[in-house]
Formats: structure tokens, sequence, C-alpha cells
């Protein structure tokens, strides 16, 4: 019987208890950018950390950091001469708003023509959950793993990584490791394999606009009071030129063409027809004249992730609000500078604002965009094993979607990095109704444990 | 004893069970615009109705509209040859969002330095409950009431009065009077009384943009998609141009100018300064180069009462929102016409909103302005009863709010009109911590009660 046989025999013995330990670790929630879901954090890394311990040989621990705790694993006894593997993933989920549109509990897993609904079914609990399946895999049929293996699974990825980007230079050593992979990434489509090659950087920032001490009368004060709504429009409708560009002072002056190399090595990954279908988009948005392929893994963007100002509850309320405000996001490109784009954005946003509407720009946070060669060992080890899982030559993609720590700790451990996963845009993840083929969660299982064997 | 000092004494003497039963009315969370109250809103009318049944002497009884009840109330006994006078005023009260910036519970009337604190203190439960004290006081002092006098106080003024102007048309006998005392506006300032001569009319809508099926993570798709959020800003700060004039075609075509009659007659009721410094405002919005007291009330406005898409909680979520959504209301002037210029305005948003996004317009509602001459016999009765009361001259003003069904009421009924009231633009009506001098309250008392006498 082949590895492969062998991997398959034992995870179709055990699918009902992974399943059920799977459903166990979804219903924590562990929505780390909501402070009121704190407890569910901590509890939900303890679950994990134990459930490694118990089931993968593993040495654990929870490594402390100023937010959310590090679930850390390792299996060392490959020893020096072997190549070490760092696996990061994450246990924290986005918010499940807007909730009334979910049509199950996004915290009580269940399972409908064989897909998992629930919030983090794939980013990032389930992706992780076939990770650690595949090392408990290996390590109950009685075999040493070939490679060195690392968890380092950590509960801010939602919400910008403060806990580990703050602790991570103490923990150079710790985590040291020839490659790292990212289980966090997708599919080329429902049937063919890929390796994700790089990420994108991402600059997020609140905006908070005040016209007045307190709300007020749009009757009364109708026609004098300065609009925080208007305000906020008008600002925000300046950011782009109709050409879809943003118009933000030196936005795209570091951003690098594509090079020929990365135009033979990358696939496009988006056709038009069939994405406008599937998400139902008439309107299309980003740099006219360019690939929607490029517009989304090789351009950076501008975002409102959120906007809001006055009386948005049922009925009316006729009032002209104290303050607006906007929830704001840029994902970056390999070679700008967050710093340098969130200086450049904070600039327009303050140069443009209405006259007198008072501005306050709050917790900025970014983080550069990642890259990863196609010809390191491990990126080699993702593609066979997934062709051999799938059946189908694997592709070369980018990511338009961000992991803002990886940046870092691929310079501070000075490791290759590749993005590997099960992922696909259709999964609803972010949305309402994120849900996982649980057949792509055995896929993620196979041809994750098939990687170690093949390093 | 003059009637003034009568009037003040029995106000004197009954002062603290007013402010008890006030208080009581104050109690109930009359929302209108928020079905969860309906409860609230029916035995809030009860209530009233059952009040005035008790102490004014009246007949009174619930009419039934479509929506809330109209509480009705009247005192024919003057006769045929005397007038008859309909006072208006409103039960319901405006939602109470932010509720985290009030200082006690807006349901929970507190007195501090004398004055009430709670949602509708003054608009409008205070204004009409001083109106029903001053009858209850004649009616107690034993003396029949000079004019015939009718109470229609309705429970949906801060929802555009759905169910009374669907039950005008059939209400026009029970409802018929020779003028109409609108008790919901205000005074000049805190010592100078004021009869108000007119109101803005109101147009208003929800207006709902959709980009895709559902919500979209911002970086799989960033660069695709056609933010929501993003197409609201760009179509709403299309509206002013650099004048602060609303661009929509015809928005201003029926508008009059100021006749040099109104000019005489109306006092500006604005201070720039003042103003300033009062609401705290940097920025002034409205027609540039327009006296404020004239963009507040002689021009039509355009205002964005409400703003919201995306993720709009604690922290962060990287979310391109399926939707995103705005209400809005117009003031109207006299001689426009609210159905024309809200199909100005929906052609508008239609004709620019960004390619693609798909457009809903929902729940449109209007009413006119209206106007009321300086010269009926109500308007000299008011005028002299408050310079009796505060020892001032009584100027003239036109308010920049809007009570929705009074131009509708004064035409059907071929009725005269004259606001009344005690409120102040510093009593933060429609906002948090609303609330009413009760040494107003007590002047509001005095002067309805002088006004029915020198009717």
């Amino acid at each position: 019987m082949s590895s492969l046989e062998a991997l398959k025999k034992w995870f179709s013995t055990h699918k009902e208890e992974l399943k059920r330990d799977y459903f166990s670790f979804l219903r924590f929630k562990s929505i780390s950018t909501d402070p009121d879901y704190a407890n569910e954090s901590k509890a939900c890394a303890e679950w994990l950390r134990s459930y490694i311990a118990k089931h993968c040989g593993m040495k654990t621990e929870l490594i402390p950091t100023p937010g959310y705790p590090l679930v850390y694993g390792e299996d060392m006894r490959a020893g020096i001469d072997a190549p070490t593997i760092l696996v990061y993933g994450h246990y924290d989920v986005q918010p499940v708003d807007p909730i009334e549109l979910w049509h199950s509990d996004p915290f009580e897993p269940t399972e409908r023509n064989g897909k998992i609904y629930a919030r983090g079914a794939v980013d990032d609990k389930g992706q992780i959950f076939f990770a650690v399946a595949a090392v408990r895999a290996w390590h109950e049929m009685g075999k040493q793993l070939p490679v060195n293996l690392k968890f380092c699974i950590e509960g801010e990825e939602e919400s910008t990584s403060v806990g580990l980007s703050k602790a991570l230079p103490s923990l150079k050593e710790k985590l040291k490791a020839d490659a790292l992979a990212v289980v966090d990434f997708g599919q080329f489509d429902e049937t063919t394999p890929a390796i994700t090659l790089g990420g994108r950087g991402l600059v997020t920032l609140e905006l908070i606009l005040t016209g007045s001490n307190g709300d007020l009368h749009s009757g009364s004060h109708g026609g004098i009071a300065y609009n925080p709504n208007r305000a906020m429009a008008e600002l925000l409708a300046k950011v782009w030129d109709d050409d879809g560009r943003v118009r933000i002072h030196g936005f795209y002056d570091d951003v690098l063409e594509m090079t020929e190399k990365e135009k033979d090595l990358f696939t496009p990954n988006v056709d038009e027809k069939s994405y406008r279908k599937e998400f139902g988009i008439d309107a299309i948005g980003g740099e006219k004249g360019l690939p929607l392929f490029v517009r989304k893994g090789f351009r950076p963007t501008f975002e409102i992730n959120g906007m809001s100002g006055g009386y948005t509850g049922k009925g009316f309320k006729t009032v002209i609000p104290a303050h607006a405000s906007a929830k704001i996001s840029c994902r970056l490109v390999p070679n700008q500078n967050p710093q340098k784009i969130a200086s450049a954005v904070i600039d327009f946003l303050k140069k443009n604002v209405p006259s007198g509407i008072r501005i306050e720009i709050k917790n900025v946070s970014g983080e550069e965009a990642f890259r990863g060669s196609a010809d390191s060992d491990l990126a080699k080890a993702v593609c066979l094993a997934s062709t051999e899982v799938m059946g189908k030559e694997c592709k070369r993609v980018v990511s338009g979607g961000s992991i803002p720590i990886i940046a870092s700790m691929c310079k501070i451990l000075n490791a290759e990095v590749v993005g590997m996963g099960q992922g696909l845009a259709t999964d609803d993840i972010h949305a309402p109704n994120e849900h996982f083929d649980f057949k792509r969660f055995e896929n993620g299982f196979l041809t994750f444990a098939r990687t170690i064997e093949l390093l």
C-alpha cells in the first residue's frame, strides 16, 4: 500500500472522530478583533494546544504574547541534518456580522450537502486542523516524521497579529526554521491545486469626522451645520480618479511592474465571466485597463471596509450626526512600505477634509507584502504532493489577501515561505455562511501529510 | 387678582403634581418609528386620553388610524359663535441612539438644575402637556373656556404622520376649526417670545446600493469588486456643488425668493458667533452667500441622516460589503412639491450611481411646507399672551423644522395656523440628553392659558 493509500485509509477510519473534534474547535467564538470574546480566544488556544499534545506526539506550550497566546508544538526528532518546517496558521476568526444573513448559527457547525458551515470552517480553523490531523496520522501510524516540524498557531491574524508581531523578535530561536508553511491559502479551482507564492501587505486605520459637539436636529440645523456624513462622502469620493486609480500622492511610487519571469510563473486566476456570475457582480472596480488577476494580486488597493454615521436603525431619524466614521484598509504589494503608505493616506485625508470638519485618525497599523520562491524545497514538495492528491498539475498564484505577520516572520527567521491550503473564493470566508467542503478538508489532510514525507 | 396672577397661583399650588404627571407621560417609550415599541405608543395614547378626560372636563376618545391612534378631546361649550381652536401636538418621540451619550435613562425623567432630562421632555410631550395643564387649570378654576377647543394629539409626528395623514380626509368635520395651534415650536431665545409662522416640508427616502450577492473578503476581491461604500461616497458627493448648492436638476425651481414683506416680518434668529460656540461647529454648510437664518428657514436642504455599510463594530473586519445604505431627507420650502422633489432626487441618484452598482430606493415619503399669517386672531392672541408672560415683544420666525402633517391639515380644514411653544435650539431635541427647563414649562402653561382667554 502506498503512503497515500495508507493515509486515505487512516482518514477514512478516523473521519467521524476528526469531524467531531473539528466541530469542537469551531465552536469557540475566538473573534480576536472584539475584546468581548477574550475568554473564548484563550479557551480555544488551550483546547488546541492540548489536542496537539495528546494526539500528535509533540511537545507543546502556550507562548504568551502581549495579545493572545501562540499555540506552539514541536517534533524535532528528525535531527539537525533534516530540514525544519514551521507551520503557521491561526485559531482566531472574523466577526460574524451581518448575523441575520447566516442560515445556521456561525458557532454551531452544521453539515449540509457535504459542506461544513461555521465561522472559521475554512479560515483558518479548518485549514490548520487538517494540518494537525496529518501530523496526528503520522504519529498514530507509528512513523517518525522525516522533517523537524514546528507549529506556530496564533490568535490574532484577523486583527493584524498584534501579539505575535510584538513577541516575534524574542522568538527568533524558538521558531527558527528553513521554511515557513503558511496553511491559510487556497486552491486554483475545485479540481486544480495551487501553491501561493505571495500575499499583499495591509494598512488599516479608522477615520472619524466631527462637525459639532452633539447630534443635531436636521430641521433646526439643516442648511447651517455641515453634515459629517456629507463630509465623509465628499472626502472619500476624492480617493479615486475616473480610471479607478487611487489619487493619493505617492500611492503607487514603489509598486514594481510585473517581470517577464512573473508573467510566466503565475497563472491568471480570475475569469471575469464566471467571477461576475459567482459573486453577482455587475460593477468592476480597481484600476481600469489591467487584467483582473493583476488588479487583485499585483496592485495596491484602498477599500472602505466600514462606513457609518447618524441613524441607521429601523425607520427614520432626522438627525445631523455629530460624527461620521470609516474603517479603511489598503492592500500593499512588494516593495511598498506600510508606514510610508499610511502617512500618505493620512496626509491625503487631512488635506482633503472639508474645511472646519474635525478629523481624527486612529488605530493605524500596517505590514508588508511577502513573496516566496517557486524553487524552494518546500514549494516543490507541496506541488508534488498536491498533484499526487488531486491528479493535476499545481498552479502558482499570488493571493490578494494578507497575512500581516508573514513578511516579518520571513525576515526575522530568514526562512523561505510557501502558502498552501484548500480554500476557494466561493467559501464565503469573512462573510455570512462561511463553509468548507469536507472533501477538501480530506485533500488538505492528504496533501499536508504527503508534503512532510516528500521533503 | 389678574388672570395671569390667578394662573401663576394655580400652577404654584399644582406644581409637584403636574411634574409627577409629566414624568409619567415621559416614561412611555413611544418611539413611533420603531415597531418594537408599538405597545408603548398605544399605552401612552390611552394614558393621555384618560388624563384629559379626568382633568380637563373634555369629551375624549382615541380615534383609530391605520397607524397609532389620535388622542382627541373637545370642549365645545363656548358655542357656535365663538371661534374654534384645534390644538395639534404629538405623543410620540424620536429614538434615543446613541444611547451611550445620555447621562441618565432617556425614559426615566431626571431633574438637574431645574431642567428635566428625558426623551420627549420638550418634543413634544413637554409642550403638549403644558397645554393640557392650561386647560386643566381653567377647568379646575371653574371657568368656562371662552373658545371652543379641540385637542388632536397624534402618535407618529416623528415618522411622517402615517396614520393621521391617511385618516385626515375622513376627519374633516370632526377636526373642523378656525385656526390650528401647533404646540411644537419654540421661543426666540431664553427671554424673548416668538410665534412660528411656518415650517419646512420634508421628503424622506432610503437608498440601498448593492455590489455583489454577499459580503466579500477585501483581500481576495479588492481591486476587482466595486465597493458599495465607495459607490455611496461617490454618488452622494455629487449632490452638492462647491457653493453648497444642491445640484439635483430642478431642486430650486419652485423656491420663492423672500419678499420685502417677509424681510420686514421675520427676525433673523441665528447669530453665527453664538451659534458656532453653542454647538461646537467650525464648518458651516448650506448655500454660501445667504444669511444663516435664510439657509435654515427659507431654503431647501438635502441631508444624509444616516449612512452605513460594512463592518462598523469594534476592531476591524476587512470586508467589501454587499450593500451600503443611506437615509436621506430633504427639507422643503413653500411652493415646492414633495412628489416633484422626490422624483428629482430619485432621478439624480439613479443617473449618478456608478455603473453596475444596483440601486434600490424605498420608503419614499413627503409633505409640503406650511405658512401662517401674522394677522390671524390666533397669531395676535399668542403674541399678546407671550408678551404678557415674558415681558418682551414677540418676534416672528419661521422654523427650519418640519411637522409633516400641518400643510395638509391647513388645506383640508381650511384653517389658519400658528406655531407656538417654548423650545430652544439648545434643548437637544432629537439628540442625547434632551431637556426642558421647568421654568419654560411654566411659561408655556401661562402663555397657552392666556391665549385662550385673549381670543
